[in-house]
């Protein structure tokens, strides 16, 4: 693969092809897939021909070969390394593509000798959703929720022309891992559904530039489909016509995609159809697609994010929270076995501390997937530096039924990985440069949700920046690590505390609006008020939602004296005198860490100026400009939280410091 | 003038013309504007033929004519009535338009005898405002802050071509008083700018059907247009080829518009260029566009609304309040004799209350025109019935010197009275039929400054609704009145309480956001907290706002004690715990008063209801709908108000009741 003009090369720079550039490489098997490895293996070596060529005795080779009646499984591979030879051996064309990655991630350190590995993806599906529009929407604009230029895919109303970039953005992701995509918004607006059935040519055409890293293409598609589209007068899953306009959908896309992954459905959430307009479960709704696909080896993705959006905030009764379980874990075993139910990691939504959704635990007759949010919707937006591979790492540990019991990362083994993508046509893919690294880290954790995210960083830092190549690795490695590894906790510091979540000016969700979601229909609030903060989710006073977890979680989120800290308004309403397991009060607790958040974006802004000599120029210079807003944004976060919270209760700061 | 299909009588419906259509009537004299009245008595005679026919002896006659010598001055007119002919004699064609206007306002009481009287305007200018864009803005749409459908004028960047409609508007204005007219928006955008030059044509269209009714068209320009349109490299007011410049930008426009009125510019306020740019005072700025339009008689209207709209919140010594008098009081006496400053009426934001701005009564030797804002921006965006002609005629009222100096109405001679208009395509024209009033009403206040508010009401019920006609006059006239006489106090009364202002979500500024404002750049505070709310504008402790008015009103509103109750949160930082004059505790006051706000919208709505046989069904049914909304609306505050005081100040409510 040659580079794009003026596009980024992200964690695909010609350098990290280095150690396969400048070494004999063989490549044995046949298919699109082998033929792919067959091309980067070329390619790498036209890079560093002359080098090559100059390095004299080879210290050893690679061979990648397809090899029949290994136990890598599909995708998988196995790796022998001798020391005078590495071999990447797989059962299919896919795994050895992974294996290829896998070489290019170690660079040098491929070819030193050591153990035979088995290497598999611990989730079968991998998948980045796009919530792209095809026509703009007047509101969400090309990308909802996108903060990195427009659609891959699409422009104004239709496909893009520029295959190459959907080309260079599948290498990309092959080389982290990811496996499938949706090309489209879960909100299907009325352009879009169009795409399931006269527009499927121009999915076709993404497909295929897809196709040869491994990644098949899913759609978004409208539950009203028969209707809008088919012309039928129901989309009742249970109606005979309705069952077979599916069906024949269905036969269509294929004939298009042979590989198509299926459908990806958000229904009966926030106005978009659904089988409640039937009397119908959303089993009953999924099932009607599973079976469409079924035949031809699809899957649908049915999302879980069900709940009332058209709340009354008077109303203390009613719960987002308990939403997802309230509607799911009944239908546990329902759902057909192609049926993917897709659920958000968190209860309510992709806020940056919540805890982990207890629906995931109590579907084990279902396959789950789970759904992060890549996108920095409501974590800075790109604007602001936020790796979230340590939240996604906590989520993926963690262990619905105690310490026992299987993790998140399990669990998800029947239904796989999502994110929400944070990818459009800027230069960098991400608008910042280092929101790339979620990119990244999703499409590692989807392969190993065991992996620490550390290490993750610093693999993608030897990637992406190549230290060894520049005139101080230490520092550059060093100073990468210090801008990105807490940068999570750093945002969450400076913005809504201890597990409160939203806090945002509504609509577009940026920056801080304490009582931007107090008194909305959303079902997002934290009763702040002159005496305390946070939303009673007890079973013993509250909402009950603590009682959704089996224990010990249940028991643990009961009281504030057993809840964490970092999730204790979530669960809780306490006064502002509350004393944290940290030996702070509450109100303390808040003025301190938002002091602390901006002296450490203060700190990263110094760091990353301290790297404008080991960074090429346009990236550092694209970060910088970032730092700026970041830190501009942290200092509004932290005046409006403190004020807000001087003002209402009226509890000076201890420390002295200046609040307005 | 025959009624236009599908569109609102509004005050001139065929009913409002019985009086002149059944009496012959003589009309003498020469001119377009005497053609005016002529076609006008032509078709009330058309409409009533047949009634007019059979009546028999006419018991008196009417006679319009132009005489010579009268000292009725321009627009005036003397009206005699004998008992058998009344005569409206003027001496300049516009004066005859207004007396016959007149004799239809008062139907059939004009033939009745009473003492000679003669009638003059005021104020000389009487003037609407048009927020109309050219090309829909991405934000503000085709009409800024418009709630009446599209604009009269334009449409998706060109002139519309149903000029029908707009000589039937300015037939309506003036049958209220109304002479002038800006067809654009004062924030100037790029499209818009061309209106002044290459696009003078459209707006010459516009004023050929507003002449016939006495109604002169003026043009929102750009300061910055010789750079932007002109091509120079500055727009400095000091710079010959500027002021060269602008002489022949008048001169153009004067050939195409031989009665146009003058500019308006809304310079270095919200974004708009201005002389700030060049070290130029507002002064030099005004008086360049005076110079350019003196040999033509027009005049320059430069709006005094300028301030810092990026302050920071933090930052409690700047006061946007101070800001009008601030920038222009020193300027008092530098402007041109055609340069008229235009004051907002308030020192904010057409808020539902503020006090009148001390500006206007700083400036002897300048001429001021009063700007109000019909369309309800702020007050319930024509969905919600707020009759602002109470309001408006307490700031007309004002005596900025104490009771023997003149009033803001006599201030405004040199000027003028400015509205922002609430009209556009909407069937109705103001989107709620019952905002109309509010149109109507600004005209005749500008006539008559010191008119009765309450009269006014009763005039353009009698003129609207023509009770006479219908099956129970006196329940539909004491309906009419009890829906509308107070509803101002209403809307106050659920909204932001004792001025404490704004309180509104941002940037459409409908529905409550009590803390909307309150960490924003503009200005724009309550500083509730939990032991209080109010802004300290005092001399002693405050930002010394209240200094800027003239005794007694400085001593008035220095001190919580002497400050009348209705601002008390304008002017001072008060507990909760705070005594009103009217014997209430502030916090009780606010539970109040939003209780008794959405009773009052549920019993006008109730009144409305028991309207349904006695008003036309259309009419009828749009203002039903409407009131659905403002209940739900009023309730939204109320209880968004109301939550949002207890949690700050924990005071309950001594009535007990519920709040959330």
């Amino acid at each position: 693969m040659t580079q794009l003009l003026d596009v980024d090369p992200a964690w695909l720079p010609d350098e990290a092809l280095r150690a396969v550039g400048t070494r004999p490489v063989q490549v044995l098997g046949d298919g699109p897939l082998v033929d792919t490895v067959r091309h980067e293996v070329a390619a790498a070596h036209a890079k560093f021909a002359a080098e090559a060529g100059h390095s004299g005795a080879v210290s050893c080779d690679l061979l990648l070969r397809i090899a029949d009646g290994g136990d890598a499984g599909p995708e998988g591979f196995t790796l022998e390394r001798d020391g005078s030879r590495t071999t990447v051996a797989a059962t299919d064309p896919a795994g050895l593509l992974h294996g290829f990655f896998h070489v290019v991630r170690l660079g040098d350190a491929a070819f030193t000798a050591a153990p035979a590995q088995t290497h598999r993806p611990a989730l079968a599906l991998r998948m980045l959703d796009h919530w792209d529009n095809v026509a703009v929407h007047p509101v969400m604009g090309q990308v909802e929720r996108g903060y990195a230029g427009g659609s891959l895919f699409w422009r104004d109303g239709r496909a893009r022309g520029d295959l190459a970039r959907v080309r260079a953005y599948a290498r990309l992701l092959a080389a982290c891992g990811i496996n499938a995509l949706g090309v489209n918004n879960v909100n299907v607006h009325e352009t879009e559904a169009h795409l399931l059935t006269d527009r499927i040519d121009e999915v076709a055409a993404i497909a295929r530039e897809l196709s040869p890293y491994g990644i098949r293409v899913h759609l978004s598609v409208s539950f009203a489909a028969p209707v809008l589209l088919g012309g039928l007068d129901t989309a009742d899953p249970h109606d005979a016509a309705v069952r077979a306009w599916w069906r024949e959908a269905a036969e269509h896309v294929y004939t298009h995609i042979p590989d198509f992954g299926g459908f990806v459905v958000k229904a009966d959430s926030e106005g978009q159809p659904g089988p409640f307009a039937h009397g119908r479960s959303h089993a009953d709704g999924a099932n009607l697609l599973a079976d469409a696909l079924a035949p031809h080896g699809g899957t649908v993705h049915w999302r879980a994010f069900v709940y009332d959006h058209r709340q009354d905030w008077r109303d203390r009764t009613t719960d987002r929270a308990r939403a997802a379980y309230d509607h799911f874990a009944p239908l546990d075993g329902r759902f057909r076995d192609n049926a993917i139910l897709q659920v958000k990691h968190g209860p309510m939504d992709f806020q940056v501390r919540e805890p982990v959704s207890p629906v995931i635990g109590a579907l084990s007759r279902t396959r789950v997937a789970v759904e992060l949010q890549a996108t920095q919707e409501y974590t800075g937006q790109q604007r602001h530096v936020c790796a979230l591979a340590p939240a996604w790492s906590e989520v993926l540990r963690f262990r619905p039924d105690g310490a026992d019991g299987p993790d998140i990362g399990r669990l998800a083994r029947g239904g796989g990985l999502v994110a929400v993508s944070n990818a459009g046509d800027d230069p960098f893919w991400t608008g910042h440069p280092l929101a790339q690294f979620n990119l990244y880290a999703f499409g590692r954790l989807a392969w190993q949700p065991d992996a620490d995210p550390d290490a993750l960083l610093d693999e993608w830092i030897e990637l992406t920046f190549t230290p060894d190549r520049c005139a101080d690795p230490a520092r550059l490695r060093s100073g990468l690590r210090a801008v990105l590894r807490d940068s999570w906790t750093t945002y969450e510091k400076y913005t809504a505390p201890l597990g409160s979540g939203f806090m945002v000016q509504p609509g577009h969700h940026y920056g801080p609006g304490i009582d931007g979601y107090e008194y909305s229909p959303w079902g997002t609030y934290h009763f702040a008020d002159r005496d305390g903060i946070g939303v009673d989710r007890s079973l013993a006073t509250g909402t009950g939602y603590a009682a959704q977890y089996a224990k010990p979680w249940s028991e643990t989120y009961e009281t504030p004296e057993s809840c964490p800290d970092e999730l204790l308004l979530f669960f809780h309403h306490v006064p502002y005198g509350h004393r944290l397991h940290s030996g702070k009060t509450v109100i303390q607790h808040i003025y301190d860490t938002h002091f602390e958040g901006v002296e450490e974006v203060e700190a990263a802004r110094r760091t990353w100026q301290s790297l404008a000599d080991l960074v090429a120029p346009a990236r550092h210079r694209r970060v910088a400009e970032r730092y700026e807003e970041q830190l501009r944004g942290a200092r509004e976060w932290r005046d409006q939280v403190n004020s807000y919270f001087l003002r209402k209760s009226g509890v000076p700061d201890a420390g002295g410091r200046r609040i307005h």
